[in-house]
C-alpha cells in the first residue's frame, strides 16, 4: 500500500497504464510497488543481469499484479511493443556502475546511449502522447565547483557512465522540445531504502556497508571526509510520481536531494548506530589510488528548483532511512 | 605545399606518421596535404559514404604519397591495426548533419559516439602514447545565452548531432585525463574553403550557395539575420598542427573562431561580390519552420582562450576565404 499522503495520485494512476524500465530494480520496484497500490496496470520491462539491480524478489507478492518482460532496453525490436498504449513511462533502466564503466565502456553506452535513443524513437513512432520520467543522475556534474549543486552548475562527467547518463537525459529534453513526446528529468543523488542492491557497490556503496553491518562483518570507509546527501527512496518515488503528472515539469530538469548532508565518516556512525554496535563496526581505509581518477569529492544537490515548481521535498532523514532499510533485511519476511 | 607559416611544423611532422580520420573530406584533405608537405607519412581512413564530406579527388595529386584505406570508423576489430604505431592522430571523422540526425539518430550515434569510444580504446589498448586532436563543433553550445560563445558557456545541444559530438568530445576529455591518452578538443564553427562540399547542405549550407553562385543560379538566404563567425581552412589546418604539438594544449577544449562575425545577408552579399553580381544573385526566405526547433540563433565564438594559451588566432578574413574557395572551383585543374 502506498504511504497515505501518496493516495492524492490515485485519480492520476488508478486504470493508467504504465510501463516501468528496469522495474525489478531497487528504485523501480518501489515505484512499481506504489503504483500497483495506486491501482495502475504495471508492465515492467528487465534484463535481470546478474550485474545489475534487477531481483525477481523485489516484486514478491505482486506477481498477479504486474506484467514483467524479461528483456533487455538494448533489444530495439521489441520496443515498440512494449511502448504502445503506455500512458506513462518510467524510464529506470541502466547500467549503473562507474567502474565497470570504465572497463566496459561500449556495454555502457549501448545501455545509457543507444537504448535511451531506442526507446525515445519508439515513442516518437509509436506513443507520441506518452508521459515519461527519465531517471539520471548526479554524476553528470562531476567535480562540483561549487555547493550545493544546482542545475545551472557546468556538466563536467568524471567517467563514461556520467557522459552517456548526460547523453540520455539530453536525448530526453531534446525529444521533449522538438518531437513532443513530454519528458522530465531527475537528477538522483544516493538513493537509499529497502531492496537497494546489497551484494556488492556496483549501484552505491552504501548497499555493501548494509550487508556488512547487517552480518556482522566490519565495512569499509574509503576516505570518509566526503560529504553527500541522501535521499530515501519513498521520498524519490513521490517525485517520480509528481514529476509524471505535473504539467510545469515537462521538458524539465530537476535535481532531487536529500534532508541535509553529512561526511561518510558520519554515515558510517549512524548505520553502527542503526545496526547497534555490538554487531556493526567499521575500518577506515585511504581512497584508494585507482578510483581518485574518477572521483567528484564533495556533493550535495541544491533542491529548491523541483520545490519552488513542482512543490516536492524530501523528508525522511537518514537515521530513519536507513533504520527502515536495515528492517526489512532483517525481517522474516522480505515484504513491506 | 604548405604556406610558408607552417614550415615552423615541419621538425614536429618530418617522418611522423599520422592517421587522418575523414582524411578525404573537407578538413581531413586540407590537413593531410599540408601535413604531406611537411613531411609526414599520413595515413587517411575515410569511408566515402555518398552523403559524407569524402571525396577521393581532394587528394588528387596525393595519390602515391598518402596510404587510404576505405574503411569505417564504426568497424572496430580494424581500428587497433590502423591506430598502432601512429605518431599522431587527427579524428575528424563524423556525421555532420543536423537534419540528417533528427532523421536517423542511430546512425549518428553510432559514428559520432560509439565509434570515438572504439577509437580511444584502441588507442588505450594499443597506442596509449599517440597525440590525439578531435574536430568537435559549436553545435554543442546550443543556442548562446550571451555572445561571443567562450568555452565555459553552458553546453546545451540543440539536436541529436549536438548531444553526440559533445559525448564525442567528453569521451576524448576523459581519456586523457583518466587513461593518459592525450587529447586536445578543437570546437569549430563555419570552417570554408577549398574542397568543402558544394553539392547539398549536409556539411553547410555555404557549400550549396557556392555552387549555386558559381553555376549562375539564384541560392537561397533563410532568415538572413543570424550572425556567424567564419575559419578559414587552412587557419583551421593551422589550428590542428598547433594543437597537435603544444603540451599546453593537452586535455584542453578550445574554440576556434573566426576573423569577426557577420550576418549571413552579409554573407551572401559578399559572395555576389565576389563570384561577381552578374552572375551571382540569391532570393531571401523565411526561415523554414521545420528548422526552427534544432535552430541555435545568433552565435559566434570568442576565441580568446587559444590565443593565449597556445598562440593560434585566425588570420583570413571571409572575402579573402570565399575568393580563394570559389577559386579553386573555376580554375581549369582543380588543385591548389
Amino acid at each position: 500500500m502506498p504511504a497515505a499522503s501518496l493516495n492524492r495520485f490515485r485519480r492520476n494512476f488508478a486504470g493508467r497504464k504504465v510501463l516501468v524500465t528496469g522495474g525489478l530494480g531497487f528504485i523501480g520496484s518501489n515505484l512499481t510497488r506504489t503504483l500497483v497500490g495506486l491501482g495502475a496496470r504495471v508492465t515492467i520491462i528487465d534484463c535481470l543481469i546478474p550485474e545489475y539491480g534487477g531481483n525477481a524478489r523485489n516484486i514478491a507478492g505482486l506477481e498477479r499484479d504486474v506484467v514483467v518482460h524479461i528483456a533487455d532496453v538494448r533489444d530495439q525490436r521489441r520496443l515498440p511493443g512494449f511502448i504502445r498504449n503506455q500512458d506513462f513511462l518510467f524510464n529506470l533502466a541502466g547500467q549503473t556502475s562507474h567502474m565497470d564503466s570504465m572497463t566496459d565502456p561500449d556495454t555502457d553506452l549501448e545501455i545509457n546511449c543507444r537504448a535511451q535513443l531506442s526507446i525515445l524513437e519508439a515513442c516518437r513512432l509509436h506513443n507520441p502522447a506518452v508521459r515519461i520520467v527519465f531517471a539520471s543522475t548526479r554524476q553528470i556534474y562531476g567535480r562540483p565547483d561549487y555547493l550545493p549543486v544546482n542545475e545551472a552548475h557546468p556538466l563536467r562527467p568524471v567517467d563514461v557512465n556520467g557522459i552517456n547518463k548526460l547523453a540520455g537525459e539530453m536525448y530526453h529534453l531534446l525529444y521533449s522540445r522538438v518531437h513532443g513526446v513530454r519528458s522530465t528529468v531527475l537528477r538522483l543523488t544516493n538513493t537509499i531504502g529497502p531492496r537497494m542492491r546489497v551484494k556488492d557497490a556496483r549501484q552505491t556503496f552504501i548497499g555493501v556497508w548494509i550487508r556488512n553491518a547487517l552480518e556482522g562483518r566490519p565495512f569499509q570507509v574509503w576516505g570518509g571526509e566526503q560529504r553527500r546527501d541522501f535521499t530515501y527512496v519513498d521520498d524519490a518515488v513521490e517525485a517520480f510520481l509528481v514529476a509524471s503528472v505535473r504539467r510545469q515539469a515537462e521538458g524539465g530538469v530537476f535535481n532531487l536531494g536529500g534532508v541535509g548532508h553529512m561526511s561518510l565518516r558520519e554515515l558510517a556512525d549512524l548505520l553502527v548506530l542503526v545496526c547497534g554496535p555490538a554487531r556493526a563496526r567499521y575500518e577506515s581505509r585511504a581512497f584508494p589510488r585507482s578510483r581518485k581518477s574518477i572521483d567528484i569529492g564533495d556533493f550535495y544537490a541544491d533542491g529548491r528548483l523541483i520545490r519552488q515548481v513542482l512543490g516536492w521535498a524530501p523528508k525522511t532523514g537518514v537515521q530513519k532511512a536507513l533504520t527502515r532499510t536495515c528492517l526489512l533485511y532483517t525481517s522474516p519476511s522480505p515484504r513491506d
